[in-house]
């Protein structure tokens, strides 16, 4: 696919100033923009207006303006965005450029979907080992990821640059492989288990994703549907 | 594990009054207290204060009482909510006691690890088939799910209750399929993969899973972390 092989902004293309302060409302829309931003690159465009990105994102173009001009006014006045600039801009702000090394704890169906996913290449993102506790897959590979056993992941992680630990094992075992990660220079935890984690006290960033509560975001908007039409066929009736 | 024996509300536990209006705000935040509520029973708590439940989710008593009191007070002052009726109250807003069906599109490794979850049965959805183009997996099973082929994906829709769609296959042909469910009462899309659709002209409401925005918020505080870091070095070298 074309997308895919976007390359990531280099270092000489950003600058080294500090990076700019951006509200945390801004930070949660940016991978949005990282993703169209990457869709428009693939297409060829160099530059899109607020009204055009407005239209795509459905979101309104003051809302763009605004997101956007709070990191440099770097949208012209009817010239519209530079969209490779953006795209830089936003890969820096977010840590695309950063290099960060990743290991995936559970090699099962979840652990190898996502070892087997562009999403961590398209943000900068290295898996260079996967964990279980599973005999038979100790020894293999995914693609050309080891798995090695849960037994060496506390010194994996002293011996090798590992910034994030990826959760997918099961949820009762993640409070136990926090514990063993405590004392590593292990810094981020993406928490794919329903376990809630807290782990600030140890100087850790926790990002969870909580599948169960988007399938109960869907659910929730059927039921509304429901009623709405039940609510349109009383109406009628009367 | 005991919190997987915790049984949905019976419908005779719920009112069948219309459900009162809850704000998106408060409805966004609702599914996690589902999860903080079902861990409650599980621990066999019959009654919490909103100040006990706001030490557990990290999130102030007057924020929770807000949120819960908005869709009727069943908190009691100085006597607290009670657990049961709460979660049946909140199953019943998010359409978890609904009996949802749903089919995964996409046997691969997401696809089986989504099959596998217990995410499903906890919020009501029953998962009924799955489909694949695959040769080699169409015939087969994925525990008690039958694997069929993609060109039975829309008389399957037409001829059984598929409420849910779950998009695990390439993000290639997320376009297809969902043009594929246009004219069938399939009326709920959850999607992972990155393709942004919008089917509201269909008729149709799309939940998507965008994981790679979650990994990047994470690299996100990674980087802010390594600056407080530094910033802390430098203030100590002045």
């Amino acid at each position: 696919m074309k997308s895919e092989n976007i390359s990531l902004p280099e270092d000489s293309e950003i600058s080294s100033d500090k990076r700019p302060y951006v509200s945390q409302a801004v930070i949660k829309r940016l991978p949005r923009y990282f993703r169209y931003l990457r869709e428009l690159i693939a297409e060829g465009t160099m530059r899109i207006s607020s009204g055009e990105l407005s239209a795509r994102m459905h979101v309104t173009a003051s809302q763009i303006r605004q997101d956007l001009n709070c990191f440099g006014g770097f949208g012209q006045q009817g010239y519209g965005y530079n969209v490779h600039y953006l795209y830089a801009k936003i890969c820096e702000i977010l840590g695309v450029s950063a290099g960060f090394k990743a290991v995936i704890i559970g090699a099962g169906n979840l652990g190898r979907a996502l070892a087997g996913h562009t999403m961590f290449a398209k943000r900068g993102v290295d898996v260079i080992a996967m964990f279980d506790v599973n005999e038979q897959l100790i020894g293999s590979y995914i693609g050309d990821i080891p798995v090695l056993s849960m037994d060496e992941l506390e010194n994996y992680c002293r011996t090798h640059p590992v910034d994030i630990a990826v959760f997918t094992m099961p949820k009762e075992a993640a409070t136990q492989v926090a514990e063993q990660l405590t004392s590593t220079p292990v810094k981020g935890i993406w928490n794919f288990t329903a376990k809630e984690l807290d782990l600030r006290e140890q100087g850790k960033v926790v990002e969870s994703v909580h599948m169960g509560d988007s399938l109960m975001t869907l659910c929730y908007e059927l039921c509304r549907m429901q009623e709405t039409i039940r609510d349109d066929a009383e109406e009628e009736i009367k």
